[in-house]
């Protein structure tokens, strides 16, 4: 392969409109903008833990710039700059690394967020750490903290879709085509909900993004608030893909606890629920109430029946699935 | 181990004074400073490649984190903020894990830089991806091209001292125990120039820190600048511990090839001079004019006896030595 400068020289520079000096010196220069405040958020992904080391490079750039972008949706921020840091072993060719770099960039340039610098070493693993920047108005900011009993719980998307591309790759679920091309999109190319979390601010008390699972996520959230939670399982959305799985013997810790969904988990008062499906239809994307908060502690998941669910609310957690 | 939100909870959670919203949400928050520009650099280590695995994990969360206050110092920025992202194997357990955590807190915090956030994943092998983000008042950071014909080549230090500490690791390198614990000193825990970098704003016409050798690092900073450079190799400061291997047979190499110095490399105008010692002394570091810059594409090193070496002007290249 060639040197790590003509690598970077030759894939890695691209046109950063928004910023003052990029790849190519000991730093990237930028200018804030006066008076907002700066969101800053890193994820790693490391290869056969969080992606197949066959999957294909353009995807997996695009997904590893999404799975950042969709920590600034949380956040309400707006995405503004990127760093890229890197491992990549010798079965990375040049085309692995070309393709990638396109699609890291497409995902950034879709949501008008540069990418500004990163660091590329050769190493016996692919490890992909990005850093991303992004700003918000001071005190807009989405916090995990902020939910209040008498809160909505609510969730965009379908919750799951992503888990389910994982098992049929795993372990060749039956599936149409069509329903195939949906859950890896899900899965390889998950959309982040940036334009949903900017529409959130000032609406939603809370939120945070579903990467670990809906309910290990949810978690987190009513953790930071010290709150509870009331859900029905009947209330979560399902995409056809996961509606025609019916019959599947864990369907419903696939939409629970599947992860990987990068959509927004948020909580608002009851009447914010016309700003909500209104903020939503602008964005583009579809969102459900699926339960309320709770003064207490306890986190409860009503099945359709009517009868608490004996639910972990732990998702994917990386240690302790090692 | 224990769970990943443990593990964070437990040894990645530190007082960040200058953050608004640390560990533990999307994001974190910061207010950046009015008027003043973002510098931010990300690097990548890689065990076995750029450190042991069994090097003190004390030592190499400093480390870990000097490289990228490094990267603040070659721009004249000050340190604000830095991310952490890493992949920990089994063979890393909790103690480690606390070392490498304080270690690294402390090295940030002795320049005043909060530790804001990161990412935590298991993996086959320790990645350490450190993101940073500093301050530079419009203008005045120490870019990569400034240097222009007529200037003189600074270098800060004594270059090749990590680099003779590695030797001795790996070859058993006969040395007295005080040139030991000075170079492995040098090679574990290098001091970033941080004082220097803004010390050196307005006074330097371009800066570069020399973590790959100093001729490979000087040559991107004459890359970038689009000139050449005239140095003496006996004008180059050496230890007493490298005076002291002066049998040694490649011993420039170390000092012009060896890496990891983390000393500042710069280039002023002669009457620059006075200012810089004087810049030097307030940041309690030796300086040394090594050279001049020239208007052609020349690169030449004299020996002592006046004669032009035959030097490649590259360093370590990850990939290039993979």
């Amino acid at each position: 392969m060639r040197s790590e400068f003509d690598l970077i020289r030759r894939y890695f520079i691209h046109p950063a409109p928004h910023t003052r000096l990029s790849v190519g010196d000991d730093c990237a220069l930028m200018a804030p903008s006066p008076g907002l405040e700066l969101a800053v958020s890193t994820d790693v992904l490391v290869a056969e833990r969080h992606f197949f080391g066959d999957t294909d490079p353009y995807r997996l750039g695009r997904k590893s710039a999404a799975v950042n972008l969709s920590d600034m949706a949380a956040m309400g921020a707006v995405p503004r700059w990127a760093t890229l840091g890197i491992t990549l072993s010798e079965q990375q060719g040049e085309p692995w690394v070309d393709a990638f770099a396109r699609g890291f960039h497409d995902e950034l340039q879709s949501f008008g967020t540069d990418w500004v610098g990163g660091d590329t070493t050769a190493g016996p693993l692919a490890v992909i750490a990005v850093t991303i920047l992004g700003e918000v108005p001071p005190g807009l900011a989405l916090r995990r903290s902020g939910a209040r009993p008498g809160d909505e719980v609510w969730v965009s998307g379908t919750p799951g879709d992503a888990a389910l591309g994982l098992r049929h790759l795993k372990e060749s679920l039956p599936m149409t085509a069509e329903d195939r091309r949906h859950c890896l999109d899900r899965l390889e190319t998950p959309s982040p909900r940036v334009a949903l979390g900017l529409a959130l601010r000032s609406i939603a008390h809370a939120a945070i993004d579903v990467s670990d699972g809906l309910l290990a996520d949810l978690g987190h959230l009513l953790d930071a608030s010290g709150v509870g939670a009331v859900l029905e399982l009947s209330l979560i959305p399902r995409s056809p893909a996961m509606l025609r799985q019916q019959g599947l013997r864990g369907w419903e810790t696939l939409v629970l606890a599947g992860g990987d969904d990068y959509e927004l988990c948020f909580t608002a008062p009851p009447q914010a629920a016309p700003d909500i499906q209104a903020a939503a239809a602008r964005a583009g994307v579809t969102v459900a109430r699926i339960g309320a908060v709770t003064g207490g502690r306890e986190r409860v998941l009503y099945d359709p029946a009517g009868r608490p669910m004996d639910v972990a609310w732990l998702g994917f957690d990386h240690f302790r699935k090692a």
